[in-house]
């Protein structure tokens, strides 16, 4: 089955939107938490988080253009602050309704049954039921000029693990002992199996499978 | 379990790299197939391929540093040009070789055992064994300041499927049917189970699964 540049073009745009959302692979599932300067709450969930660079440790997300209401983005630039949350098994439907238009006064905490948790130094809310928890300072915005999107860069000031068994001896996080999932496309999630882990390639030689054993 | 940004720091070196990149969840797991001027092909696993955009299909990736040696950037500055090929659960170990330091003058291809291939009018090799390979068409590169990485972006020009069972209705590709597969971290591979594909949220309406039924 080949699409050409013109079959693209052609789909209807609901088909497009589905079709190229699906390309890149299997996508990160994250909830971001943030405040406006009145301490308004709001939570989104984003497909996009990706990392950028561990030392500085920094993780970059996109946000779409200005021609939708972007409350999250607002948020972060007001206070420079806001929180990545893993959208783990159980939250899958919570946390895919955050993506509804709700009103700016709405909390999508409120509204699809998730609980805002403060903790440590950081204004923005995390998500009480995730399990893995980032604060992030913001440190960059940049709007990509062909289609207006916006690249949003922070580093990690904090992580909050809940279960100690997913911290593996080298650094190494176990995602499948936090029940983290992965989506495709625009609305599908998924759970995972490990296959393998595999060393440090080096050229004319052969690799070898990795431990996963936690720290403790 | 809390990391403050002082114990981040803190870790030596290797364990913060497998910390920090196991931090933004899943990722997506291809194959970037280039060549130079002089056609010397190469083939480079990366797992910081993201969705962009849609109209029109823009396809983002990180790229290091100028510090270590970037042959796959290089190329596409060169020719313009790069295929992007999903791996899937029967190549993973070959994928990961390929991100051993080989010389400029070898072709990951040959050295790790998977088979360029060319269509159509892209001068890039795509990888046979992969069930989706797209040709892309760079757009723009940019320097993030704070790190040196590189954000290349481009734009998608064709779609090659191998299952075309994997195309359904509205656009969404099931890419459990292509073997697709994620990365966590810097080095585990994973095959994926889906959990339930979710309905466009609105606000005060319930969600309902949608369907993942083929086209043909």
């Amino acid at each position: 089955m080949h699409f050409t540049k013109q079959d693209i073009e052609n789909l209807d745009k609901q088909t497009r939107v589905h079709f190229i959302n699906s390309l890149s692979g299997f996508k990160s599932a994250n909830l971001i938490g943030t405040v406006d300067d009145q301490g308004q709450e709001n939570l989104a969930i984003v497909s996009s988080v990706f990392h950028l660079g561990a030392h500085p440790p920094l993780i970059g997300m996109i946000m779409r253009p200005h021609s939708v209401p972007r409350d999250t983005l607002e948020n972060i630039l007001q206070t420079g602050q806001y929180t990545i949350n893993h959208i783990n098994a159980d939250i899958v439907e919570k946390a895919h309704q955050t993506s509804a238009r709700y009103n700016k006064d709405v909390s999508e905490f409120k509204a699809v049954g998730l609980t805002p948790y403060y903790t440590g130094s950081c204004i923005a809310p995390f998500v009480k039921e995730s399990k893995l928890k980032m604060a992030v300072e913001l440190k960059s915005t940049q709007t990509i000029e062909l289609n207006q999107t916006v690249l949003v860069i922070g580093e990690i000031t904090d992580v909050y693990l809940e279960n100690d068994k997913a911290y593996c001896q080298d650094g190494f996080l176990d995602l499948e002992k936090l029940n983290t999932v992965s989506i495709s496309g625009l609305d599908r999630y998924h759970t995972t199996s490990g296959l393998i882990r595999l060393s440090y390639a080096k050229p004319n030689e052969a690799l070898h499978p990795l431990s996963i054993a936690p720290c403790k």
